[in-house]
């Protein structure tokens, strides 16, 4: 029952053929995408530029090609997060417009132009190893729209290249900061900027670095005020806050 | 040496009163607070209205009403977070214009006007235990300049609750989500909702909550691609960021 | 708005004095319990006899006496968990019908007979430390009209205690079986008898039972196919439970 | 000895040929399962439908192909969980009647009609990842003679979804939820129906989900009091439990 | 139904009173206690010495005092562990052959002489921290009639005190070592020595201790192949167990 | 410089070619073993019987075999636990006296006949999957002297089993008990025993049994008065144990 | 048997009235410090001014003090950590020369001048909080003969506080830097200097900071190649080791 | 901007060519190398002898080739950890003077002869199992200029074998101490010694080893003074503080 069914019933209403006690009831019972809520999901697509998203890592290329091209047929954009190469043959074979970025892992379709962000966002990580998820929430947020700039390989325990990036830093509108091991880069880079910092623990490191939960519990006890977290190696999840951040 | 002795040394070497080898060393040496480092801090409490603040939990009555006297004088506003009634007795025996909420454990001195935020902010959460934590998160924002809106009594196991405040959810600019036990908030509203949402685990629960960390857990592995989360019990924090998206 | 209200809406369209189109709008926005979502609770208490609950242990005796005298006054049966003797008599001071079970550690106040659970509610546990959940588990249980039979002192260490009981438990429609420590007594009991079993970890123990966690990892991890868990020390939920199978 | 040696016993204590004392030491030293203690096993197999069953995980093929051929000669039904197709095809090679549900990862050979449920089992989870458990408790719960009615596809990150499903969820006599990641989607059914809910973590997620860690712990943190909760990915334990409340 | 009844039985049968079919019947659902089953443990105690016990830590003085009042009327010898001196006090105005020892924190009462143990225990203990564990696991032995020799204050980063109580470690029939910290005792006394070795990690540390935990890792994996472990701080388990073996 | 050397050095005080201050100063520096040390290791061996022993997991076949080659030489028996067939072949090509147990994962050669143990060790085990520990544990036993009775497949959900053999496990002098999930089956059997009895938690299980730590912290709280524990699979340690106890 | 019993024993071979084989075997069991080993302990205090330690947590004032007053009649100096003022004060009344450092918690008495350290040792810690634990490694440090420089108030999340103090951070021999929350202060401090570095996690914190845990983690994890890390609150054990180094 | 950048700014503010108020500009936002920062790493080098290190274990051959190629350009020493056999023959094959040392992983070159250590480093480990390592401290601690003595074999479990090599390790300038499974090496050896001990926990053992976790509390809890702790299996590391310290 969607909308144009309560409106019939309520002119059954009105033409009196349904009473108000039956009407009562079956407004009761309807469900409630009725009410205009599953539209929420198709704004919110149109007004932050949202792409479609497929988690690849658990499922077979087959699978993912075909979800790939179920999504694309919609016409928005396509992203496939945590894909191999042999994930994107497949896909690319059914989507020869796909476009594949092997340091993200991370398969791309845009067929429309989203909205733009209206700063910049800054993509912060340690050490190569960090790389893959810094570059995961790159190409998630420039796929919403967004103008990124990565700044890569400023470990804390070598604050004079940190420094010397501070200018870009302090210019961008929201920043995603990467780390593994002992995850301190968000807190020093929250003490140097003005802007919410969404951390991302990595799950780079070995020994008691425990999958990266050292790395999160860092980020957690963070003494700087502007610095929130994101599941460990979730750089999409860290893309989405601050694209929206930055289209607020 | 400030950024005034640098001008003077700078002075001295046009004078030729410094050589440049003397004063390339000097410069090599300087603290870098003279470099303008510092008011970054200065500039960031005028942009964003954020207080003076202070952690009470530690300290004796004694200690906080001293620094909250010292931060008085400063003329800008100030913030003692979980602070008992008795921390409060010191502080008014010295500054009697402090004023304490008690659910919020906290004492605020509102000396200026700060800049107001764009929207409003949401504070949501689940059951009366959580209030302290809301509460905090709530009277910090307001010390910023924003607008807040707490919503609360709002679990997920009675969605009907949180149904009927869903216009107030769509609403807020940014939402704070505060939840213990299972943490499952923040994702349903995160789900309700096209803002950031803020999720501050609250150490409310027994047994298997383990003081919160069942509560963060749950909040790191949301479905809901809008949610960041902070420390446990650190409505404070969660305010801060907040606060610093709702001015953007 | 609540259900006449849209009872007058509709006779509103039926009047004429409401457009469709308008009807149709104040319907999208109306908040959910206004569909009669909210009476679902009210109907679950009838035929489930779930009496009103209060969690006694982080409020003040005056908090728990107020809100109990509250509940009262709805006319329904009420029951404060976690609730000290102190608590107990700030709530006898106002109803003076109120009861207390110091070893439960609840207080109870029964103003209807609740609908009859139709077999009977085994409760077991092994040592006299677990007797203030099992008891809890038993003043709930008999509160929602459910006969209770308990067993205790049959842990794991000494068979022949527990296969003594054998009987009991294999008349019982549904068990309830609290244990600390190892948490072994709900495998065995689950091995002797057809029925579900609800195990309850207790935080009896000490040193690596880690507050309960020990015992809720063995009853995690049972080989029994009828046992499920509930969080540590949790005799109210389990009773809950286990009465709304008693009442199927 | 069994129960005829006892008779044959107690025959020869009447006819003289035995005395009393010792009669008295043979029967002190006699073996349990000649009280009738083993038939209990046999009577819950007849009552409740419950299969023989093999948990394939560790196992060779050729292993579970064997005790599967030795279970299915006892004419009852014959489930082998945890089953990849290469175990499937060895099943199949010895019993050609052995069927393959491939997302179950379940082989059953269905050889008796077993006692019919009383209900409907509901078998709920939230994404296409948390199928396989979903689909091992509706294997197990069908042929233990249940009506199982599956809803999947309702994260509580997306709740019109979920209570599109509303009246299905009503309608079962008792539910079986399975969730990852942050687990929440007990709890929220749990708010919605009335009746008892067994919750099941899955080990879907990453990072913080520590294999299903964070799931559970959820669950055992539940605000909804008809919620057990069984080990990680027991999608069997949980039917099996369902089928025994089913059947009362 | 105890023995005599079963004997009453078997007389009935015999005399023709009892058919074989009813007495069939009977047997099957006798309690186990009448086969002679409890008597066990009144052999055990007669055989080991084992006295009763009474675990004090979570009673209060009058309840301790009032279950050691009815054993000691068993004519046995009791044991309260876990006692303060205010338990002592109590337990001391109703029987005043009760003996406490503070450091172990034990109540005694010895009212017969137990079967001598074969050998001496030693029981070892690095720090005056551990005494409390070690005097607990001491009392408790000898209580049992076994000879025990303390060695204390031989830690692991002073292997010359250690090396000079070697032939007192050398002579015991069966050890038990107590340690907290890295606990790293057990295994190198296990080391010196050819005989069993009882490891007890105790509570003591801070830090990274983790209440005992870091100390009862360590000692789970000892490279000394003749060590086994027992719950923290639980002195008297290890004396039980050392007991039996010194019995053998 | 070993005992001969001490010796001479007496010799040369006796006779006056060395002073007593010389021979002072050099017997303050010679090694410990000289001192008759490392013998004990020596007559260790003698005594229990206890083989040289190679921990296989983490060395390569062909290391494997040459280890075990050099101890054959020795004259005395030879063990590898945790050995594949492929290391049991490398071995077997130098050594075909060599025998292998492909359940126990263990690969033994006898040369000597070890001093017997006084009783029977019971090894005891729930279900198959435990019983590579089991039969390690046996292997080892046996090895070092000890007559093993084997106990498979008697797990706490289905006591019948377990009382069945009731009377094989009372005449154990010493039983090892292996369990995987909730690891109840020690505190049982040791509650129906009166001899020392080594739990040895096993890896099997799955989800939250967390590799074996939630049957390790079950019977580390174990409430049976007779039971220690080792390592988590350690079935080498518990036979050593064992046959030490045994030898006593 | 010391030194001179030795002494005595050779003198006897000498004289021939002592046997070779006699002394052979008296020497085979002499204890170990006869050789000379205790005395180690005696030149490592000469040689590093190490005082002698009492650890006050666990003892009461009385204790405290006596053990005190025993150490200080070896004339040697006496530390006592974790001390309240009142153990100050049962110290004091029969020590007036000891002296209270209520911050560190620390009570010395010094009575001789320790041989001094070669360079400076600096200590460092973050914030107000982590002050207690700074002191108490800069007393210990002091009295073992070191020149000390305390900077405080230099958290990673305001770098040019840190950034102020690089000079004196480099100048230092070697540095002791604590840290609670996220602990990433010792990793930013080694990055700016050439010098080993001793981090110490505090239990400052709250929440996920689970008592310092999250600190130590981060410490262990460092990318700064010259940090190692010591237990939780360890200030006393970062001294020893930093004293160590800087005797060099 | 540059040392000289700077000095061509000063030469112009004294030729009048830039006014004072236009440096203070442009020094106020000068990248912070130019302070002459990045020289401290420089200087670093060629004062310790630190070589540069490639992490081999998360790239591929080809990329640690390159990496090792591009870095041997500078002149400077290099050492690839973690590094394969199927490393090494890639890094061969376009540097053939790098040599490859198989138990520790690790591949070197060698072109500058780095400043000598004062003292020798002792690298000690308890089993066979440790040496890769120990091996990693020993290369990595030789490239930087040290000698280095490696004593294996050492056990705590026989005390003989370590005491046998006292003098070894009295002599050591500082010690790196290697250990699995208990980890109690670190605390005897910093017992018997008087020099720093840097402790290495390794992931040896299995079960509740926890992946070295179990090593790592162990040596954090250490009851001997003079004992620092680094990341589980970081030989790397150690070696790099064992190199400073031997420098001072």
């Amino acid at each position: 029952m969607d909308g144009s069914q309560i409106e019939t019933l309520l002119n059954e209403v009105r033409a009196g053929s349904a009473s108000v006690a039956e009407a009562l009831e079956r407004l009761r019972h309807l469900p409630f995408e009725d009410l205009g809520f599953a539209k929420v999901d198709h704004h919110r697509a149109l007004r932050t530029g949202m792409p479609e998203v497929i988690f690849a890592e658990s499922k077979t290329p087959a699978q993912v090609a075909a979800i790939f091209a179920h999504m694309a047929k919609a016409g928005g954009n396509v992203l496939a997060t945590r894909a191999s190469r042999e994930v994107f043959e497949a896909v690319y074979a059914t989507e020869s417009r796909a476009q594949f970025d092997e340091t993200a892992r991370a398969i791309t379709l845009k067929q429309t132009e989203p909205v733009a962000g209206k700063g910049t966002i800054g993509v912060v990580c340690a050490g190569t190893s960090d790389l893959p998820v810094a570059e995961e929430a790159a190409v998630t947020a420039r796929l919403m729209g967004n103008t990124v700039e990565v700044v890569a390989d400023v470990g804390v325990a070598g604050l004079h290249r940190l420094l010397a990036q501070r200018e870009t830093l302090q210019t961008a509108r929201v920043l995603i900061v990467c780390a593994g091991m002992e995850g301190a880069l968000p807190t020093v880079v929250g003490g140097l900027v003005n802007a919410p910092v969404i951390a991302v623990p990595t799950s780079v490191g070995y020994g008691a670095s425990l999958g990266g939960v050292a790395a999160l519990l860092g980020m957690l006890n963070t003494c700087a005020p502007n610095v929130s977290v994101v599941n460990i190696d979730n750089g999409f999840g860290a893309a989405c806050i601050a694209s929206l951040i930055n289209h607020l």
